[in-house]
């Protein structure tokens, strides 16, 4: 017998969470999030490694929680209302703002076990911490960041590994991240637009449940180019690659001029602006939603967000950093995974 | 003996408006805002050239106004609290919507007569209305567009006139405007940094009455190129220009990654972001003031502002134009000029 829809989320597995880098301000604002998980109506999720950590973590920001290890992921539903539940044995002292290679190989340790288990279907999603890339590549971390470390674990090519980019107010795809942007007209090709473009599509059909997801192509030159007079790829490249979309039945427009389409008038216009390069979808967002904005990863079979922020080292400790990411983070984990669930 | 300072602003002389691309909002949003000039506080201005048609666009958005045709400058004073003063007897069919040459031609009349009446010190300041590059350039228009020819009329190398975008949460300058992307690398260089940079701390100054502003300088690349990992720009072109810039005791601060620099947290840490492209600018102002954003050219012998929005044929004379940016325009000329007769 089916289950009534609205026991449906109840049923799914937790959230994963990795604690990101100990010194920095993931372990506080996991805690922070969890104090505020009737009010921010957020799903059952459960840290990898780092019980001590996060207790005085929370600690030190003034919070009363308790921590509740367990060592299943299935018993995280149950400990979830009284307690903090953590799964592993790993741990470290809790040094906010002094990041040292043993705090960066326990964040290793805890984003590789979350990742397991949200592959195996332990836990319905994946909310990565903030860590320091420097740090972990001195220990050994071969890839760029966390995405790629995701995308490799689930067996996905970082190409097809589409970051979007979602707060209350906009969501934007960077096609291009971390490059010179002197690099971005040469990597920029029809098919690559085209084909993220796509899996955007899916992701926000799948994940947001927006069936016909209306896609806005930014122009990579001022004003589209005015018509070829600044710069060409917009004939050559993105006209293009709209037309490829428009032909799939993909509602892609475009290529329209960015420094317009981010404001009130047009923002309603579009569910995702997909953006040629990083600065053109990380300035809207963060000038509109900084404190709210969270980075996912579409083309996954797991799913996977992130709050937009970094370790902010300088203020891990203080009591100064706004949870605001990581909860919306945690709820757009929660919602992603209730809709595949259901689907 | 001297005058008091209260009485300052009413001795200095009007401010000339341009037209405008006739059937553009110009017209309509000088009108607007003569007819709000009370609750705006606006200093008085006269438009050059347009009589009829300034009455024609004034009456098909609603407002009851009455236009004073005078033959000097000063006459504007006297006739700006009862009736909208307009300068010249060129003038031509109000048609919103469908632009010709001859529209054209009448914008051009416009907009050198009032340069010429700010260049003389007849009109204390230049405000200009909304023009149609492409139209301009069909009736003998050789400039990329007004800035150029109001930095050629005033014998300032177009170089030296920097555009300042201002808005009620931002000031922005870019350093390089109409040209592609893939361009701007190759036209950064550590000189013109500091020259424009410069430019840009003296009308703040001068015009804003900022006696020691603080220029956040963008880096290029994002996260400001990682030490080097995605270009070397800031260290060899950006980092000099900064140090430069101290070196002459301004206020300059950066590489700063430019995605965070705009955030709510940020941006109250400096009086004008100094941006590398178009776009870096543009973006961030129009998501956050889009209806009230001011283009305003510094390094001009002459104050010269402009409502920071294009002609918009596609609503002209529906009424759903917005006058907010034409207000803004008049009333941060009027407040330059008076800054600049009081020093």
């Amino acid at each position: 017998m089916a289950q009534p829809a609205t026991a449906a989320p109840s049923a799914l597995p937790p959230l994963a969470i990795s604690l990101g880098d100990p010194a920095g301000v993931g372990p506080e604002l996991i805690a922070a999030a969890w104090a505020l998980r009737e009010s921010a109506a957020l799903p059952p999720f459960f840290v990898a490694q780092g019980a001590g950590l996060l207790a005085d973590a929370a600690e030190q920001r003034g919070l009363e929680i308790a921590i509740a290890p367990i060592t299943d992921p299935a018993d995280a539903q149950a400990a979830f209302a009284d307690a903090l539940p953590v799964l592993g044995t790993g741990d470290g002292p809790y040094r906010p703002g002094n990041p040292d290679g043993a705090g960066a190989q326990l964040a290793l340790s805890s984003l590789t076990l979350a990742t397991e288990l949200a592959l195996s279907g332990a836990a319905s999603g994946l909310v990565t911490g903030p860590i320091a890339k420097a740090l972990l590549a001195q220990v050994g971390f071969r890839h760029p960041g966390q995405t790629e470390f995701v995308a490799e674990a689930c067996r996905v090519s970082a190409q097809d590994a589409v970051m979007l980019l979602a707060g209350p107010s906009l969501r934007t795809v960077p096609l291009t991240v971390h490059c010179a942007l002197a690099e971005v007209p040469g990597l920029l090709s029809a098919d690559l637009i085209r084909r993220r473009s796509e899996i955007a599509a899916r992701g926000l059909a799948s994940d947001f449940g927006i069936s016909n997801p209306r896609l806005a192509i930014c122009a990579l030159n001022p004003h589209a180019g005015e018509g070829g007079r600044f710069g060409r790829e917009e004939a050559l490249v993105i006209a293009p690659a709209i037309a490829a979309l428009r032909e799939m039945g993909i509602d892609a427009s475009g290529p329209h001029p960015a420094d317009s389409l981010f404001s009130p008038h047009l923002r309603d216009s579009f569910d995702v602006a997909i953006c040629m390069y990083h600065d053109q979808a990380l300035i809207p967002l963060k000038a509109l939603d900084f404190d709210h904005g969270v980075n996912m990863t579409l083309g996954l079979p797991i799913v996977r967000t992130s709050p937009d922020h970094g370790t902010a080292f300088a203020i891990a400790g203080t009591g100064a950093a706004d949870p605001g990411a990581m909860i919306a983070a945690i709820g757009m984990a929660g919602e992603a995974a209730a809709r595949r669930a259901a689907t």
